[in-house]
């Protein structure tokens, strides 16, 4: 369109580019933000540019932070030999929401991927056998996604560390609470009747 | 929670202000951000912030645009004795994407709205006026919204003008092309009976 205006286009292009972001709704929040008080916007940009900046990588397990080591890691308290293996930090905070869980993490950055050229050397697996050798670690939980690479990844993981003698667990897959049996595909579902237990 | 990452949580609640982006697609995207590359971040920051700055209001229509006047009001070409009234400049570009209307336009910057304490005195209506007494107008089509307000603002505009002399048209309403009868809403089926032509 001749007549679109250039600062507008431009902004809905890079808004574009985020994930679950469309063209038509990048177009709409680029209208939206132009019509916004000048100094809304530039605490919108500074929230995204300063947060990028701010956070990096824990040291240790690969969470986000914005300082050396994470805050999980930094609190003496949950160095209680667990050790949680997810794939990215997102799956950290999902962990945390849960309030339930009260030992570190290890962020795999990814899993393996033999299709998309992803090897174990590619993900964050060297530093979790490090940690293995230097830390006080009773239990690996792999909390990976059900997924085929989710699996895969945990099963290799757990073939690596068994003969190591440290018990290596794997989240339990099954009907989400809250859920309709009727809705659940037939994989959960034979997840979910394998992991039965007695009441 | 507390072992959530400030900038993280900070970019997040931003996002969630601006609309359809709930709390939970901006915690996607605040970390999913948090994992981008500093350069494409930052790009992303200052077309938001930088895009912010260049965009002003046509001195003209009320339009979006870089310079003094937008580009439909700069083209001599379009001053062809028709004004397009809508309520806000997306309504501009929604127009403009048809390529079919080669007039000029007037945007409001709102309707009417007595529940809402908005009145005539509110939106550009005033300005509308004083174009038809130093342009060459010959016809006012007015497409605001077909909603409540819409119409009323139509209507108001439409008193006002139609005794200067200058011809007042409403955009058609109808049922939407390319959609089912069935489901068209009473309201939208009386209005394109209502508005049927020969064939």
């Amino acid at each position: 369109m001749g007549t679109t205006v250039e600062p507008i286009a431009r902004m809905a292009s890079q808004l574009a580019r985020l994930p679950g972001i469309g063209q038509k709704s990048a177009q709409r929040l680029a209208y939206h933000i132009a019509g916004m008080p000048e100094q809304e916007v530039h605490d919108l940009a500074a929230a995204i540019w300063q947060g990028r900046k701010a956070v990096h990588y824990c040291t240790i397990c690969g969470n986000y932070t914005e300082h050396e080591v994470c805050s999980v890691c930094a609190d003496d308290d949950r160095r209680n030999g667990q050790i949680c293996v997810v794939r990215d930090p997102r799956d950290v905070a999902a962990m945390e929401r849960m309030r339930d869980y009260h030992g570190r993490y290890h962020v795999l950055m990814g899993t393996l991927s033999p299709m998309n050229g992803i090897g174990p050397e590619d993900i964050r697996i060297r530093e979790l056998l490090q940690r293995l050798s230097t830390e006080d670690v009773s239990e690996v939980i792999l909390a990976t996604n059900p997924d085929i690479e989710g699996e895969a990844t945990a099963a290799y993981i757990a073939r690596i560390i068994k003969p190591m003698g440290i018990r290596v667990t794997r989240i339990a897959h099954g009907v989400p609470v809250g859920s309709d049996l009727e809705y659940a595909d037939e994989i959960t579902l034979a997840k979910a009747m394998e992991g039965r237990r007695e009441i």
